[in-house]
């Protein structure tokens, strides 16, 4: 017997799920038998769904994350990109609906002279995902090697992939099986994913895009800043430079839902067109990306460089040569009808005038996820055609019989279903709401926290 | 698209898990399209695990026990034995450790001429279970069909076998789930995993035995008491007699653990042998079940015919017939040393001179599961020959480098962790302790209860 088939003895998955279960404190030793296992296929998915939901109804210590979020990281590579000259910075958003920022920031940035290495994740929940919005361009390949991502990022500045087998593989078993089995809305969880992957990046900064409202995981704004905080305080842990914004997920980002729908939303706004939130929201990431990336002084000024890379096309020009590296199809950038498109469509009418107070994100999501544009299983594969258009959004007017939403779609049953619930998600009231939600609600620096 | 398929369509799993971990009720509709979908395989083991851990850490009321009971039930067939004129009565234990009542119960209660379709289990977490033991007889075979568990019963008044592929195939894939994830300790999936089962069985009454105390799945009285009401309500709900008696599971019962070698301390009981508190369960129990089954007057007068049974072999006899029918090996019966022996023992010696203070039951159970004798994945098959004897209970003189225990193992590194487990379970005092722990603490009867 050697010594790790009789270390994997000693360690019996079933014992650390009851300690959980019953609120007690794992130690390190506990947490990186159970994740090495794991990741090694020497314990099945079913112990650690319950474990899982053992975490999210009893949560974890600081110590616990820690270890999570370490055991993760270590097991796997850590990418060595020092022989980078510019600094590497990251962006990562919480998830939420229609949030297609990382397509527009990666090439935006690059575009200013920073180094953005990013590795990304699939839909997760009523959210979508970026490997999945990707994947909607036909040839887009997320799943290049280390070698070859280091190859994109030398040229252009710029690569977005999918975690590789060799990047935190436990995290990407985790990530897989807590979309499926409930265990996403956890502030622990979400932590230690995140971290671990962007963490072994090996960056040198990291702009955190923690969502607040019906379409986060976080609903609560005091939720969300307690996630920026343990995320923000786990990275000064490990030695960088971490800043988390909380911004606004309380109605969908931008108008369009849907892998293919958001590619030609975020073409939009990268020719300086497009929705006014989806804009103004990439605009302040940006600006904090430049200012830690050091090619800015101030985030203000970030943010008017990020503008004019925008307005002289420069940024989109980034995108396509990014697109042909990763071997996808830059026509269908060039002209957007060429991508993926659903069958069918249907409108949904308002019933009444009135204005829009509210637009109940999460069900939208949960709509393009029933449409197939996200998994109910993991095994699911995901149809990048599908989604919603958005034409009424909060605030605005609307007539009775004047178009809400279109849903893009391939199935009827499953359209049906859809529209019942984005039929639920709109509220519409008589009179305009009073109160506009912030598009920033806080930014948290280091262990303090700045408006 | 047919109509089940439709309705599977609306049901999705991931709604349900998220309910439950929000602590939301769940509809009767939701319960039974949760348990009809995991019985036909439309749902993955990973999703009900973390389905179980949300039950356990948040309950469940009694409208969803009952309706989780029933779906259980109805997941397959009901047993019709109208056709057998006495009295149809079952004992079931919650589980405990050297607890291997039914082996003696059914011979026993079909000797006095009550007929006992006894339905069992296997082990769960860290005690033995009634199938486990039976296959500890050579030949002795506990997957007998419906067809011919009926013959056995007709013709000696007691069958003893395994859940079927048609009797309650719900309970049989969550039993197996819960094992092994941590989700064994949930007094509603206890009582809808047993009643599930026990009212497929057409039995007119029934005779719970609850364990409490540091070996029972339920260690408080309290908590013990909670479940024998749940389950004696849900019994009288379905029409049945039902009674409870709660009893001690503080140390092991009798003074064996392990497959091969509780048979063993079975054939010493019906020989009128063994140990006392073995004994007295057994007749408090079988006085019950006499009297449910409508042929003594009392539980008194049903504890008389039981010991009258014992003495003069019948029970024996019944038992040796039985194991006969069912394929057994009866010289094994006649002579116990025939049965599967491990090829190693070692004793564990007393530190010190004392008094047993305390036996930690779990403890020992989990060394027995460790030793071979139990299941850490529910792939795993069982080794019948491995466990442990008892030299010493609570309460007994010990002097220093007596054998406390004896391990019987067949691998040396465990061995090696089941007596550390051992050791540490041992309490040894200077004095005697002061007060004795009862065999029956209560007895809980319709919806009142009984001392």
């Amino acid at each position: 017997m050697n010594p790790t088939s009789a270390a994997m003895q000693t360690f019996r998955a079933i014992d650390v799920i009851r300690k959980k279960r019953d609120g007690g404190e794992l130690s390190r030793d506990e947490i990186e038998s159970l994740v090495n296992a794991y990741t090694h296929d020497n314990i099945p998915d079913y112990q650690v769904a319950a474990w899982l939901m053992a975490v999210v109804l009893r949560g974890m210590t600081r110590d616990e994350t820690a270890a999570l979020t370490d055991a993760m990281l270590r097991s796997g590579e850590l990418l060595d990109l020092s022989s980078l000259s510019a600094k590497k910075v990251d962006k990562h958003s919480t998830g939420g609906v229609g949030d297609k920022t990382s397509l527009v920031l990666a090439p935006l940035a690059a575009a200013a002279g920073v180094t953005v290495p990013m590795i990304s994740g699939r839909g997760l929940g009523h959210t979508g995902g970026t490997l999945d919005k990707l994947e909607a361009i036909p040839g887009f390949n997320v799943n290049l090697p280390v070698t070859q991502f280091r190859r994109v990022l030398e040229t252009c500045g710029c690569a977005m992939i999918g975690q590789t087998a060799e990047i935190a593989p436990a995290d990407r078993k985790l990530y897989a099986l807590r979309d499926v089995t409930g265990t996403v809305e956890s502030p622990y969880l979400i932590c230690a994913s995140i971290m671990s992957k962007k963490l072994a990046e090996g960056i040198d900064a990291l702009v955190l895009d923690v969502k607040t409202g019906s379409g986060a995981f976080m609903k609560s704004e005091q939720d969300a800043a307690f996630l920026a905080q343990l995320m923000v305080e786990t990275g000064e842990r490990m030695g960088k430079q971490v800043v988390a914004l909380i911004t606004d997920m309380d109605q969908p980002l931008g108008n369009m839902i849907g892998n293919a729908l958001e590619v030609v939303e975020v073409v939009d706004i990268l020719r300086a067109e497009g929705p006014e939130d989806l804009r103004q929201l990439c605009l302040e990431l940006a600006g904090w990306m430049l200012h830690l990336g050091g090619v800015c002084d101030s985030v203000a000024a970030g943010k008017k460089v990020s503008g004019n890379l925008l307005a002289s096309g420069k940024a989109l020009e980034k995108f396509i040569q990014m697109v042909k590296l990763q071997g996808g199809d830059p026509h269908t950038i060039d002209d957007p009808t060429k991508l993926p498109k659903a069958q069918h469509t249907t409108k949904l009418l308002s019933p009444k005038s009135g204005y829009v107070a509210s637009v109940q994100c999460e069900q939208v999501g949960t709509a393009c996820v029933i449409l197939g544009g996200g998994r109910e299983r993991k095994e699911d594969s995901v149809d990048p055609a599908v989604g919603i258009v958005l034409h009424k959004k909060v605030g605005a007017e609307v007539s009775a019989g004047e178009p809400l939403a279109t849903i893009y779609y391939n199935a009827e049953p499953r359209a049906a279903r859809a529209r019942q619930l984005i039929e639920a998600s709109y509220l519409i009231a008589d009179s305009p709401p009073r109160q506009k939600r912030p598009l920033i609600h806080r930014v948290i620096e280091k262990s303090g926290e700045k408006n």
